[in-house]
């Protein structure tokens, strides 16, 4: 099997398995203990948050641990709002995550009001759009930094200068972009940002949220004081030590591994050209992540596609239920020609992918519908 | 070192870990992919669903999967809340987890109502008390299972009959006794219930919330539709996969292993009795858990008890902070005499706990307080 589906999830990083297993065998106590098993857990937690912090370039105080990307995503925008009066604005894009776009519709339907900008060809939001949008009520703007399906990478620090300087407060999704391209919290100008553990080579289930200092919001769990109150409930000790060394690993190789697989994606795309296969990519081509190449070929759907593909695992790049494929959100919102978007795939990279493995997935797909087109 | 602290968090039993650890490693798919790393992980997701609704005795769909015991109660709390009226009322009792008590407190700031039951100096509630709380406009009931700090059960059968018959639904907080007791859905005739992994050797930051079939909450998180769109975000495989094997063993050792540790409860109760110290049992002297064993030490304060248990993990009783030790909200409601409550040392044992640490205790405390009482 090929695993071409890193956007959807990573291997755990062995090197992030060893750290946690200390804190799944010896290192038992509670780290609210005072006696010292739960002293051992409790500085593995924080120290931790200072390797999460250093990655992002904020303060260990300002990293909260979740559950993962989705708690974080709702716990700034229920939070944001709910501390907001009844009535309030929020702003958002048509291409965010459901994860992004699920809590501003159920907002909506607790009397708030939410902008969905659009996006251009590439999945660009345009920051005059932006600027039209806030309206005195606009208490929160939640863009994502990178997009799943496929990789454009939002002008965050533009956008959110337009933020800060309307008082509005920023959020963005880097869930997708945290481990692949730096993230820094103060070059970005953001107030909050979500991370996702298992998008870079940490487990599912564990994320956090960047909360800049002085930001208030109410939080989503009520309960024992943990997490300064903002995130209640015993720590995942195991999972927080391992996204610790996930972020310390991803600091060391995140120029040189996004400069492999760009090239690794390239070979892909290239190939797939040079076998006279009508691809078209869907995305920024130069603003976007190197590993995400979201691909659509001309004449087929992507169950089509993926049929060529066995043994190779990707995602579709259009939602597919049985044989039927219909537009993604994403591609619908960047006006993709929808005979195109019903066949895109999401090929996503990573650590592990090997240019032989990128050579044989542009011979099964030059076999599998080469074959078809003649 | 030895281990008395249980109740605050269990080690992972290592026949645990080594069902998780396919899922740190190999099985690193996304559950919700419908690639073969996908339908691998997603299969360990099911099969754990299957093994926790055997022990609690349920349909593998009443599961949902959480963060933890506080992701739980609250998810019913605020959940329920949300679905129903502002000015609806719930009933919950004066000794519960912050877990449940605080969202209740959050639900009052929103403008709900909640009656606190008092209980008894066993820390018992009293249906008749329940029965007179319920109003016109009560929407819920939750009342935890076993205390977490004395080990007292409630008659928790007794309380959901009195809910039923007066159509209120019923959510009780098991995370302290699901694995140490048998928690049976049915026979507790409850509409929610919560769990906690760590509490019985699954490791910190995974839970489940049984749901019973139609009954209604809003979501607390909102998203993709992963746990039927009750509990969206990328499913916490590897703990999951470790919370149904922990189910598992638990099935197999509650009886034999709760027989052991009461008995080895009152040997260190009656040891320290025939050590001539004058002790006393906080809870229910025979409805509690069998392995939680709070207990006072007339004349000392907590802090000064703990100073003779070095080398020894236990909580204190009382709520410490510094040299100075306040009743706890559990024995305070219990109307423990604040003197010893000031004294309350909470032991709770667990399947490491041996004969020969008991005795290692009991001497400890023999000479550290004995001597302090010549």
């Amino acid at each position: 099997m090929i695993y071409l589906d890193y956007n959807a999830s990573t291997p755990v990083d062995p090197r992030v398995l060893d750290v946690m297993l200390p804190y799944l065998k010896d290192k038992y106590g509670n780290p609210s203990s005072s006696h010292n098993f739960g002293i051992a857990c409790r500085a593995g937690i924080e120290q931790a948050r200072e390797q999460i912090a250093a990655l992002l370039g904020c303060e260990a105080s300002e990293i909260i641990f979740t559950s993962g990307a989705t708690e974080s995503n709702n716990m700034v925008i229920q939070g944001v709002a709910a501390v907001s009066p009844k009535g309030s604005h929020i702003i958002t894009s048509r291409i965010e995550h459901s994860a992004v776009i699920e809590p501003c519709r159920y907002l909506e339907k607790q009397g708030y009001t939410v902008a969905y900008l659009p996006v251009d060809r590439y999945g660009m939001v345009n920051p005059e759009d932006l600027l039209k949008a806030i309206t005195p009520k606009t208490v929160l703007i939640t863009i994502m930094h990178s997009n799943n399906e496929v990789g454009t990478i939002q002008p965050i620090s533009e956008l959110s200068r337009i933020a800060s300087s309307r008082c509005v407060l920023f959020h963005t999704d880097a869930a997708q972009s945290v481990g692949k391209v730096r993230v820094r919290v103060e070059e970005l100008g953001v107030d909050f940002l979500t991370v996702a553990g298992h998008k870079f080579y940490a487990p599912k289930g564990i994320g956090v949220l960047y909360i800049k200092s002085g930001r208030k919001l109410e939080p989503l769990l009520h309960g024992a004081g943990h997490e300064r109150g903002l995130r209640p409930g015993t720590e995942n000790a195991a999972f927080i030590v391992g996204l610790g060394m996930a972020c310390m690993i991803a600091s060391e190789v995140i120029e040189t591994e996004g400069q492999r697989q760009a090239k690794l994606g390239q070979r892909l795309f290239g190939g797939l050209k040079q076998a006279g296969l009508a691809v078209h990519l869907n995305g920024h081509p130069e603003k976007k992540l190197s590993n995400t190449w979201n691909i659509s070929f001309e004449g087929f759907d992507a169950v089509t596609v993926m049929e060529s593909l066995s043994g190779v695992a990707v995602s579709p790049g259009a939602a597919c239920h049985g044989d039927l494929c219909e537009p993604s959100h994403v591609l619908a919102a960047m006006g993709t020609d929808p005979a195109l978007a019903r066949g895109a795939i999401r090929f996503s990279l990573g650590r592990e992918t090997r240019e032989e493995d990128i050579d044989e997935v542009v011979e099964k797909l030059k076999k599998g519908l080469g074959r078809q087109c003649e």
